[in-house]
């Protein structure tokens, strides 16, 4: 045990105090509009990564911007070492999803202001929740920590990137090359949810992803409907006749050996999310929704967290301003992502899916396909003691027994964690699903930000066995 | 016959002596940026009409501007009147198609340039053939009429309108409210094309349409693809699906009814279109297609002209910017355009397919409609002697016999000059298939504009009987 409990109480009152200063710091770093998928704002992630390395010096960590093809990655070590207690790799990402439709905003999305939502206090802008506010929970925790302790925190490597929404392309390359400045016991990965606002939880599945774009040309140029309408081929109806049959009517997939390596979740576990305090009804009228448009036979939960799924993210073709135009366009593109479980192969589900566009692709259409790197489904080793201590600490911070949950969104950094560097994950965030991740309007609560960051003081004292 | 002869020849003459100042003219209206559709273009538009009144009172008409809830009209009437002729109207428009995608133009759409395409002199700038170049053949056969004759031609009404391109929403309570000020014994059209580069057409039949703008809605905000992708309906899949079965393998529209009012094409007509020196492999190959992709069973001819479509025009939902984003929407949108022949009623097809999407829509979503004001098809009386007229003076400009065309477009003033004013039309136009109208780098051919001024002088001489 690195403190003890009298100093971790201390601390935890430290954090009380130190709030105000600690939504200060959030709301600059919010400010900075890092969106990683759109190159006009490279400037903008750079700038996010160079605030981290300031703020972290600051506290007392060993903090370096390290450059990439793409945007930088920022490393901090604690100079504090103890090989009695296990290395620590704390992972989080600064870059944040675009804000289209801006109109759909309430405020400026890169404006942060707190205000009332559903009765609770929240920071309103984009990454509030997804991931600048889930990774300061943690660099607030540490800097408590070092303010009354005098020290860091042991053995711990914060490793921060600035491409997760975008794919992270020089994030394999960079772990790769930096294999023992990384290396650790343990990786903490700060970027899931809780279970509902007052139920901490622990995932320990994640689905994995492909990414694909389908570009269908047909004619050479654009024409005009009337003049061409009938015999030149539409790519867009070449593109809809092939994406409205990727599922049949019961919402299964159609790709051949698109299953492969799906299993059945064991019955224990579906029991255990069976007995979870869940209403499909609110979880779907939330947003909106009454049925559950997944897989036929499935529970909700079991289609977020045990199914896999295919989706079209993005389509566009033609004339999509306002008013009408009779063109009959040249290309129609879309963008799909697939959801993995068990043991779904992503370079499979990507061939099966060139294999059925080509196959329904009539004359004179082409297609080209633009990937995303794909990454399996993860499967954590919840047996190992360190997830009972982890469960503990968030449960004396929140009253209530943590949730080992399922987690229908894609983390690929735990993948390449242990394919790197050998390390397994432990996944703890206090998000919420109401924070509207991806959408307008994202926003945390400052309880998550409040009791995350106390949270991670009791997890940094509860890990103690590796 | 309003002139002799050898006036005409001089007609003729100052037409060829002047081609550079009508260039230059032409140049300056194309220089406007009227683009209709686009309400930030208002104020183009209306320099548009302006600038065609100043120009048309230079030449000695009683012109004017008319404001209507959109877009002006321009009426311009010749002082001059003669009981033994006939009385026409001539129409045209002066707004034009946007000019996205910008990035595919080899030089500025509102710069207009003059330029070598295959062979020929041709201007290049967005509307250069459709319809400014167009309707200022007709502008400048009259200027120099006036120039060689001292009076303009006769019992002319010019009629522009700036709406053409975005459905036309003020012409028919324009028309029914200034039937006196417009009614004539025939109205001349001039937003068609020629058969080819040396061969002149009048276009006997047009094809209908409907526009229709369709929008899905599911969840009631966008979603993250990870959270909420399988219990979560996706309106882009909705929509493909949907869109996706509206044709069948042989390219046969399959809403109910779509083909109720359709007729075969009479036998001697199709004969005739079989005897016209048309390449299918050609027509298809100038856009990098080979195979005709319209109903089986039917020329490509046949497609174009005398068999109605169905095609998307536009599609779009989610994330459709660079990269990759894990959206799940809460909208996808599709813009339609059926093309109708025969008698199909507009009405009926919209209902039909209202029908066809709500009997497709899974729970949970909604669909909202956006209509364009639909037409039906128009077949023109060509035994009137005026055709005949009309077709040996563009033989006597052109020296080869003017084909007797279908068109594929739809001209919808055509109906409602027919059904408000009573009034036949004779369509003649000097557009060739290469001229990428509704395309990036739209052009008109220079001897398109030369010889048609001066086809539309012979026309003005030969029409005397009504």
């Amino acid at each position: 045990m690195a403190i003890d409990d009298a100093t971790l109480e201390k601390i935890l009152e430290r954090i009380d105090d130190q709030l105000p200063q600690a939504l200060e710091r959030l709301k600059a770093f919010l400010r900075i509009r890092s969106i990683s998928t759109d190159p006009a704002f490279g400037e903008d992630c750079s700038q996010a990564a160079d605030w981290l390395v300031n703020d972290l010096v600051d506290i007392g960590f060993d903090a370096k911007r390290h450059n990439t093809p793409g945007h930088p990655m920022v490393v901090a070590k604690s100079p504090q070492q103890d090989d009695s207690l296990p290395s620590l790799l704390f992972y989080g990402h600064y870059d944040v999803q675009p804000v289209d439709p801006l109109e759909l905003w309430k405020r400026e999305p890169f404006d942060p202001v707190i205000e009332k939502h559903n009765g609770h206090d929240a920071l309103f802008a984009r990454g509030a929740a997804d991931d600048k506010g889930q990774l300061m929970t943690f660099v607030e925790a540490c800097r408590c920590w070092k303010d009354i302790h005098g020290a860091l925190p042991p053995n711990i490597t914060l490793f921060f990137e600035g491409e997760e929404e975008s794919g992270s392309p020089s994030l394999v390359p960079f772990m790769e090359n930096h294999r023992e400045l990384l290396e650790s016991d343990l990786a903490l990965v700060c970027d899931t949810g809780m279970w509902d606002a007052n139920t901490p939880a622990i995932s320990t599945m994640l689905r994995g992803m492909v990414g694909e774009e389908i570009t269908i040309t047909g004619p050479s140029r654009d024409l005009h409907s009337g003049m061409y309408g009938g015999p030149a081929i539409n790519p867009i109806r070449v593109l809809t006749r092939i994406l409205g049959e990727l599922h049949n009517d019961d919402g299964v997939v159609q790709l051949p050996g698109f299953y492969d390596g799906v299993t059945e979740l064991p019955e224990k576990v579906a029991k255990q999310w069976e007995s979870l305090d869940f209403s499909e009804t609110d979880f779907l009228s939330d947003v909106g929704l009454s049925v559950a448009a997944g897989e036929k036979g499935y529970s909700v939960l079991q289609q977020i967290w045990s199914r896999p799924t295919c989706e079209i993210n993005g389509i566009s073709g033609g004339y999509t301003g306002e008013g009408f135009k009779t063109v009959l366009p040249s290309q129609a593109v879309a963008k799909l992502s697939f959801r993995l479980v068990g043991d779904q192969d992503p370079d499979k589900i990507s061939k099966a899916l060139y294999q059925w566009v080509e196959e329904r692709l009539p004359a004179d259409c082409e297609v080209s396909f633009k990937s995303k790197d794909g990454s399996p489904a993860t499967v954590m080793p919840i047996d190992d003691p360190v997830f009972t201590q982890a469960a503990d600490a968030l449960e004396a911070e929140w009253q209530k027994p943590a949730v080992f949950a399922g987690c229908g969104g894609s983390i690929p950094v735990v993948g390449y964690i242990k394919d790197i560097l050998g390390t397994d994950s432990l996944l703890v965030g206090f998000g919420l699903d109401d924070d509207a991740i991806h959408s307008p309007n994202e926003k945390y609560n400052l309880s998550s930000y409040h009791k995350g960051t106390r949270s991670w003081a009791r997890i940094l004292q509860a890990i103690s066995t590796r």
